[in-house]
């Protein structure tokens, strides 16, 4: 059936400038541009865990798993310029199902100039696995790592959160354009996307710049979905809890100078808000605060793989 | 289960002189040397198909799945620099199960100097499937592709065939020092990996080429593992079957010009054999020539994905 498909995906992929040797031979040949760097990243999506086959379509899926990695590069304010394809998929139906794949995943790998490079497709007794590796090169800014926030930085985010499990964990805009404006026009210091939990995400990234984190949780942006899920479930938990730890919204948090801060949120340059949700701090771990104005701590909350 | 297994793998990783940024960020950043392209392959192995955990050690699985990716930076004639390694993992014993996995990859990496760069590691409930995604650079001889064999061009492999079964298709040496060597040592026009079976893989190579490959039958060097399953499964199949159709032998198949081929076959400057096993000619298709001297079509054998 790799035969077919590979014949198949010939007639589907377009040039691109950067693919020398695009599949079909051993190995795909990238031509980088200006820097010597590449950035690279991975990720495995399963069936029943990342998605479930039995109630979304297979385009959809096939989307989702090219725009987490392009998520992933937009964290580093990098620009995506290839990716590698790995199916593992059931052996009844295996070539529809990697068709189908695959014209979900096309026209987003189009909109973003992402050559498909090559991959590997497989049959076998086991369910669903798409596992995608993009490939990236740095702007003459170089890399907007997780490490680099800073006591005082604002914490910025991009959109707003919860619920996304009602389609946006499928349908999300994979943050590359507006990571690479606001590294273009500002001062930004360290960056993650949100895949995990809000809350959760913004802890990894205070641990990993040495400081804590400070968030007003007032501020949060709750998605419509989120309130829409609350209400639905009836368990306890608010909007705003669905905010902080459902995961899965792929919207940037950034730590940013106060000063630069202060520009975008009024800017507002991008297409989707900016919003300012709280403060890293020196004193390590993750705090909340609310309208009373005290600081309490918070446990972070999201998906622990 | 990640979290931990990030710790682990971090007290396990050596540093490399090209990853800028490791694992642990959205992305891991490599610097590029000298070129500015970058080579690109992945593999994706499934239990069941590629190996059976259930008769198979988890560390010589890890290593298999490095390894299949060296060997086909090795038909590039490409350096390799680092590698991704995604896990979808069964729940039951993952961790164990994960670090098993490593410890037969981490040795090879080491050897080959390909930096660990990232990965995803997911817990599921189907079985184990790994995908690697391997990155090279090109030396200044530029990229060895399949389509470059031309009518007249020796056909030369490294190594013997058949019967990989036995053990090879798991403890096999990819051949990037090898290739790297005779690319640096000689002129040659186009390579593939033996993967899928010598006839098919070199059929693939001719077709590649838009020329025809005539293989001497009797040249073909016939691993002893051949000979030892030819005649523990007696069901009709010579040695000889089993090394032109079985596969994973992972040895190089090369399109050389016959004044270079003839230097090769006479220095041997490789610890592996270097044999000549037939020509690349005009007409299509791939014909087999026997003792009496006479062509005759012969049926691309070896393994269909």
């Amino acid at each position: 059936m790799e035969t077919e498909f590979i014949a198949w995906l010939g007639d589907h992929l377009g040039d691109h400038p950067q693919l020398r040797v695009g599949p079909g031979d051993d190995a795909a040949v990238l031509a980088l541009r200006h820097r010597s760097e590449c950035v690279v990243s991975t990720d495995l999506l399963t069936d029943g865990v990342d998605f479930r086959l039995a109630s979304t379509s297979p385009a959809r899926v096939g989307r989702k798993a090219l725009a987490v990695n392009l998520s992933d590069l937009a964290a580093m304010a990098a620009r995506p310029v290839a990716a590698v394809v790995s199916l593992a998929l059931p052996r009844q139906g295996a070539l529809p199902l990697a068709v189908e794949i695959y014209t979900g995943m096309l026209p987003l790998a189009e909109r973003f100039d992402v050559a498909i490079a090559g991959g590997d497709t497989n049959t076998w007794d086991g369910g669903l696995v798409i596992s995608v590796t993009v490939i990236g090169q740095l702007t003459d800014r170089g890399a907007l790592l997780r490490c680099g926030a800073r006591p005082d930085d604002c914490i910025l985010v991009t959109g707003d959160f919860g619920g996304s499990i009602r389609g946006k964990h499928f349908d999300f805009e994979p943050r590359v354009r507006e990571a690479l404006q606001l590294m273009a026009e500002y001062d930004l210091h360290a960056a993650i996307d949100v895949s995990d939990g809000l809350s959760l995400d913004l802890a990894r990234l205070a641990e990993a710049s040495k400081c804590g984190a400070s968030l007003e949780l007032d501020a949060v942006p709750v998605a419509d979905a989120a309130y829409e899920l609350a209400s639905e479930l009836s368990d306890g938990k608010s909007a705003r809890d669905h905010a902080l730890a459902d995961g899965e919204d792929f919207e940037l948090l950034l730590a940013v100078p106060p000063v630069e801060a202060e520009r975008i949120v009024n800017d507002q340059p991008l297409d989707t808000t900016v919003t300012r949700v709280g403060t890293f701090i020196q004193e390590p771990g993750l705090w909340s605060v609310e309208v009373d104005g005290k600081r309490r701590p918070e446990k972070p909350r999201g998906f622990e793989h």
